[in-house]
């Protein structure tokens, strides 16, 4: 609520997916100034998606989209694999990853990703959706902003 | 454009229409700052709606709404009919006026009016719509906000 007070009646957050790559995601890994802070920190893994809502509320309205930076978590300490559980269920990639242009160049990659209760390969399918952009430069390791 | 250079990337101008009535009709019509000046002030009964997009452009966008405030032009210095023809048409009213609450208080109303080429009686329909805003407290005379 707070850090949308300088920001004036009758916006809203609606960004593209090269302006959350070319500007969001690459001030947060450079650790630049980000005009406003509207998309909240958090550790996706240790969070359920209903909790979500509360942890990236944007004022006072009705919201069907969350925003956040989380890093990644890694299965294993010296492998690449990710670690997308959380305690109640997990996250599993689905369809192909989108790539982002902006103009000509390619800048960076979205992910969609269907959250499921229960343990792999088991577990029930929700409604949750997340989208998981990266910059292209810096595929792994890098922090991510999301949205369920 | 300039206009916009302090609403951080990502935020777009999509006002619902309490905020049009209680913030930017209000504020106008009281004198008072508004944030930041996007909507634009025009005589709407010396332009033709096609020619609002240049006028009323918010950043680099497309769009596909334009937001305004313009004085209501009197038919008649003493009367109290609205002219609303332009050169090459006129807006016509269509349907109910929509009331605008905030919270429980009847705050303001929307009028919705087409554009027609030619001269009233005849005319030939378009595709431009407008919504005209008033404050409830005062419906005539008064700037309005309005979008085609």
């Amino acid at each position: 609520m707070n850090s949308l007070s300088h920001v004036p009646p009758g916006f809203r957050f609606h960004p593209t997916d090269e302006e959350l790559v070319d500007y969001y995601l690459r001030k947060k890994i450079t650790s630049r100034r980000i005009d406003l802070d509207v998309i909240k920190d958090i550790d996706l893994y240790k969070i359920e998606p209903w909790d979500l809502q509360e942890l990236c509320r944007m004022g006072t309205e009705e919201q069907s989209d969350w925003y956040f930076f989380s890093h990644k978590d890694k299965k294993y300490p010296t492998g690449t694999r990710t670690n997308r559980a959380t305690a109640a269920g997990f996250w599993k990639a689905t369809g192909r990853d989108k790539a982002i242009y902006s103009k000509h160049d390619l800048i960076g990659m979205r992910k969609t990703l269907v959250y499921y209760k229960g343990r792999a390969p088991n577990g029930q399918k929700s409604d949750f959706i997340m989208h998981e952009y990266r910059l292209e430069t810096d595929p792994n390791g890098a922090p991510q902003a999301s949205f369920p």
